[in-house]
């Protein structure tokens, strides 16, 4: 893996060196671990350093930061086939390239299973970082990126179905707008967050740590074509609940103050107002309160 | 666990933002892996977090940083006693506390065995970073921290025995010298590294990427009266082949300017010359070439 830009000191040496001209460094961690988060029959090992990368990454462009570099940890049994264990790399390396970061370390070790960590590192160009606890009464709530692919998929997966193939991609390798974060930070977003876990849930996090209420407009979430056609195939379903609880597309959600100018890809879906907790179309709802596929 | 100096953005967010005044970060990352890298009947929560933390925050020393920070994962059966967890959260909390620095971030997961990933971070306060590669011919070789002492504690543990008590708790709990780091570099090091593969192996990285051979005097690394104690206890055993290969006390070995007057507690071992590889006593012999005990 070669070094990126801003990698002083890259793999091989004791620790990595990296450059931090903001004089700040956002910093995160994540794990996946084979057969939580992810199947090494549903998924390919590129696949799967994809979404290890965007997983991490995601949580540094959510706080307005642009990625620098990865510490990734890959523990796995001895007899791994060392072909998977580079098409890992080939995909950590993409994903990386795709949000301008690169690798700069990490550690093996022999494990019963495959663990991963993924260290993310970000660069906040001089912003204020946007946390979870900014939020304010009649902030615009908006969101960057595809919602309720990856749940859609994964429902497909466990039905043993193979289209539509974009939600089974959606769900094998998110897709994160890392760009849109520092773009949300020059906007003024008052906070923001990674949709980790699922949209309803998510927001509640927002809604928590600064003190308010989170009104989505579930008008303005209208499920795509592709949500649709699964949900037709499956049965049963309704869209828009994959879009309201399911976690792991890594979209942004960031709240703005009322007179934003919203670019085109910050899709508003919501407003702020006084109180606590989130609501769909003004009301209590359980659609909203989250739910986690694996657990 | 309360955010120390220099942490702007700590747990609960998606990321954790940390001031990095030099504009360069330090940045490394190591697995522990139950049964590999620990025991839980051999040791307790506290002195597996040490551990932990102690790996990682020594090769932060290693490039002569000062430690700011770790993230930290842990991947961990749902039925650990939360009890375990918080004290494992303790041993982490104190090792951070020896070294200057704090926990800053991480994650959790389920999985069937424990596995820690720990990230440390840290400052390099305008100095340069030491890494492996600049050795020369004519450099003085010396070592801050104990060697042996957790190699001795492993065969001790292994043996079933509970005496020097000194060295089972240098096995449980490294406690590296970490402002040694940092030291170092002020006093001009050309290498460092972290001794965590034992003394002759990890000598061999920094010949190898320094392009030159390094000669290790055996008179000067007479084991010390515990590992002597061990020794006799064990049977069979010559202590100095757990000062030459014994990794995990993560003391620190550094190559310095042959007309550094260096302060007591670097203690000179050897020196460095023209060729590759690492002898002892000018001869080549298999007890510096490495072994690692889990291997």
């Amino acid at each position: 893996m070669p070094p990126g830009p801003g990698i002083i000191v890259g793999v091989g040496d004791d620790a990595a060196v990296l450059a931090t001209p903001d004089s700040r460094v956002v910093a995160t961690m994540d794990l996946l671990v084979e057969g939580r988060h992810f199947r090494r029959d549903w998924s390919g090992p590129v696949e799967i350093g994809g979404k290890a990368a965007a997983q991490s990454l995601a949580d540094v462009a959510a706080m307005g930061a642009a990625p620098i570099a990865l510490l990734v940890g890959l523990a796995a049994p001895r007899d791994l086939p060392i072909v998977w264990a580079e098409d890992l790399a080939t995909g950590l390396a993409q994903e990386c390239a795709r949000a301008g970061a690169s690798v700069a370390g990490g550690d093996i070790s022999e494990a019963a299973s495959i663990t991963l960590a993924v260290t993310a590192l970000g660069d906040l160009a001089g912003g204020a970082p946007v946390t979870r606890a900014g939020a304010r009464p009649g902030d615009l709530v908006a969101v960057a990126g595809s919602l309720g692919h990856s749940a859609a998929g994964l429902a497909l997966l466990r039905a043993g179905l193979s289209e539509p193939a974009s939600l089974l991609a959606a769900h094998r390798w998110p897709r994160p707008p890392y760009d849109a974060g520092p773009e949300a930070a020059r906007l003024g977003a008052t906070s923001m967050i990674d949709i980790s876990d699922g949209l309803g849930q998510d927001l509640g996090h927002v809604a928590a740590a600064s003190g308010v209420l989170i009104d989505i407009d579930s008008a303005r979430l209208g499920p795509d074509e592709a949500l649709r056609a699964a949900a037709g195939t499956l049965g049963g379903t309704d869209p828009l609940d994959w879009v309201l609880a399911g976690g792991e597309d890594h979209a942004l959600a960031a709240t703005f103050p009322p007179d934003t100018d919203l670019p085109e890809r910050w899709v508003l879906i919501g407003r702020v107002g006084e109180g606590s907790g989130v609501r769909l179309d003004s009301r209590a709802s359980e659609r909203v309160s989250g739910w986690n596929h694996f657990r």
